[in-house]
């Protein structure tokens, strides 16, 4: 690989405009150990256009992220789509959730994904070593799925991690029910196929480009019905078309098995599966989590390959709780 | 409410940029007394983009108007959406056309409902008190849907209500009949329906975000059939989707009555309703004036309701004229 | 016609931003002659995002063309939709293919079609003489669709055509076959709609206004391949609204001559149409180069007139290889 961008460059004016337009997007200001604290929609409302704003953010200013409307559906009708400069740096170097976070004192105990562009800089992911990319900077930003704040040692940490001082991170706070979460949740649709891309094996180098959509559901009720909606959202009306290099088999191969519809535990809304594992994440199928279907077209031999289906009739069931 | 944007201070700048790219926007620029007037096509042609970016300035720079397609339209393929940072603020407190603008004189009378973020400077109106908003700054931007330009000393008034020198104030100019006014009526199908919500008794401190979009219609030949075409595209073709705070009941009850469906005015296009009245505005149901179809979601169950339907039939009724 | 704008300093910035984003559009920037040589698909992988934005830039910086979902579609689920502030000045001022640029020597022969604001400082078609156009300016960017870097001399000789020095050229070369091609040759199809206009005969003057969109195509394999998709992207997928002054009888005239349908060497895919004619490009009917679909809106009189029809088998035929 040749010179690449440092998405810590390119998401540090993205995130100081967050700051800049807070009262308009409706989302909070606030300092934990000296660094900044955007509230995303716990004590404020935040909103579709924070979240939009915040999942372009997340995938380290590499990414494009609209709202559109698919007026053909007869309930929910606008729709997320999401395409980047670059879709395996953007959603697997940035956007993927691969930080865990945790802390545990006398006060309680925190945990929570981290995602965005100061994973790259803390590096604690093997994937990054397959990736091959590292990035250094004055400002680190990760986006955290969290209806609470985290302690003030963890941000320390987090900081430190980083290699920045705590005054140079930004944490973006994105509970899952709220409509700044919904959004940067189903703006992963294109990161979860490349995601699942990788689990199944296929080399990362040979995806070339990819775009996706995926409708905009309702926000759910507390965390497990969100989840449930923003999952089923991708799952069962998630859409990816990816470019790929190598064979044609391969290609096919990818296309076959990247939909949701080829896991054993697809089927059902994903706040079911959930509760038949007793919320045992790590019980679920990992192939589940990905689009409802997928269009991958070899470029060398120029053919397109298709699996998997929309499921309109499951999103009704899911959305309408 | 804690702090809330200055729709003056936001929209500066979108002002600014339409003067220096009138040329490629083909607008014009002239003066009358002292105030900027944009022609948004009555001596200069204007076009879709101009009308696009016309109404984000007339949403006070919190919205985000988009042009997109709808393919499976078998005649009408192009559409407009819209949302905002914040719907509420957006729609009612700037891109609702509530400032009735009106002057006579020896030399004819002038008359023009004003929209845009200098009605809140001016707060000639009471739904300002329900708002809970006032602003005030160094520019004020009016967005007049009209084909004659305002006199000087309504011109003057203006200003003074706004609490600016004329040389601060920016009017826009946009028939109804032309391209940009089209696009910007059209990019009101999120106002009209917070309207009706407004209309209806619904709390406005209650609706949280918002979505919508209505198809592009071919501009009418003339005032009336064009005004009929622009209503008529929210009227039988226009979607919302809103997300409030609240009982379900409420929620629900807004689904089923906020759809122009349920109008006793609803049923032919606009302006053979419009001629049904001898053109008397205040004669037709003000209940007409909203989308055809809403989805509701109340955000504390996250349970959606659904009310109204498209009527592609009558859309084509309406723009074939 | 009143003061236009010059598309040489709109597209400018848009050129320097492309350089300056390199590292993340996965383009290169290389030197000939001393002008910069942007690779769009060469060496480098660009991308659908590196496609959009040099689709914008060969409009002169007056288009905006957006990626859009149309998950309607079983198989080709994204498409290209694109318009301007300006359609004829931006689509045949600046983003018609029509500098043809050869150069011969001792060390081979080089072709290409070059579009983009550098056409309307050299000004070396008879084009626009009738667009009553002329522009010069610091700075000229042409777009070719081309795999091969432009030998020194002929770059040199761009530069003098365009009155500018080497230094201030940018060339931006992209493939047929590669993703920033596909994109930016999609992004005409409003240009090849209006290309169309005017070899009716159809005056270019009263062409107000126009937007269109196409399926995105897998790219093809090979040039004749990739030219048979962008094309047949355009001829059984394209739909465009053009608004014009006129007659209406001169409108609906356009409506139905306008579409790719009309054509005698419409019915199948472009490469084998290609084929038949053993590749003489000039053994083509002309009018076959036309969307699918066309709405024709006379603004005088508000109707609107429809000639042509999708072909999504005609798509799935040419796109499935």
């Amino acid at each position: 690989m040749q010179d690449r961008p440092s998405l810590s460059a390119l998401s540090a004016p993205l995130a100081a405009a967050l700051v800049a337009d807070a009262a308009q997007l409706r989302i909070g200001i606030d300092r934990v150990a000296g660094a900044t604290i955007i509230d995303g929609g716990i004590a404020r409302p935040g909103g579709l256009e924070a979240g939009r704003r915040i999942a372009e953010l997340c995938m380290g200013g590499l990414g494009r992220v609209t709202l559109q409307a698919d007026t053909q559906s007869d309930r929910w009708p606008f729709q997320v789509a999401v395409h980047s400069t670059d879709p395996v740096l953007a959603c697997l170097g940035s956007q993927y959730a691969g930080w865990s976070l945790t802390h545990k004192d006398e006060a309680g105990s925190f945990f929570a994904l981290g995602s965005g562009p100061g994973r790259a800089m803390a590096r604690k992911e093997t994937l990054f070593d397959e990736l091959g990319y590292s990035d250094s900077g004055d400002h680190a930003v990760l986006v955290l799925e969290s209806g609470t704040v985290p302690p003030a040692p963890l941000v320390e940490r987090i900081a430190a991690d980083c290699g920045v001082a705590p005054e140079r991170l930004t944490l973006v706070l994105t509970p899952t029910a709220s409509l700044a979460g919904t959004v940067q949740i189903v703006a992963r649709v294109l990161e979860v196929a490349l995601h699942k891309v990788h689990a199944l094996g296929f080399p990362l180098h040979d995806v070339v480009d990819g775009i996706g959509v995926a409708p905009l559901p309702p926000p759910g009720k507390g965390f497990v019905e969100a989840m449930g909606r923003t999952n089923d959202a991708i799952l069962f009306g998630g859409t990816v078309h990816l470019l790929v290099d190598g064979p044609d088999d391969d290609a096919a191969d990818l296309a076959k098995r990247l939909p949701s519809t080829e896991s054993r535990d697809y089927g059902r809304p994903f706040a079911e599966v959930f509760a038949a594992v007793n919320k045992d994440f790590y019980a679920i199928d990992p192939l589940l989590f990905a689009p409802a279907r997928a269009v991958v077209t070899a470029l060398d031999s120029g053919r397109s390959f298709h699996g998997g289906h929309l499921a309109s009739g499951m999103l009704d069931r899911s959305f309408a709780g």
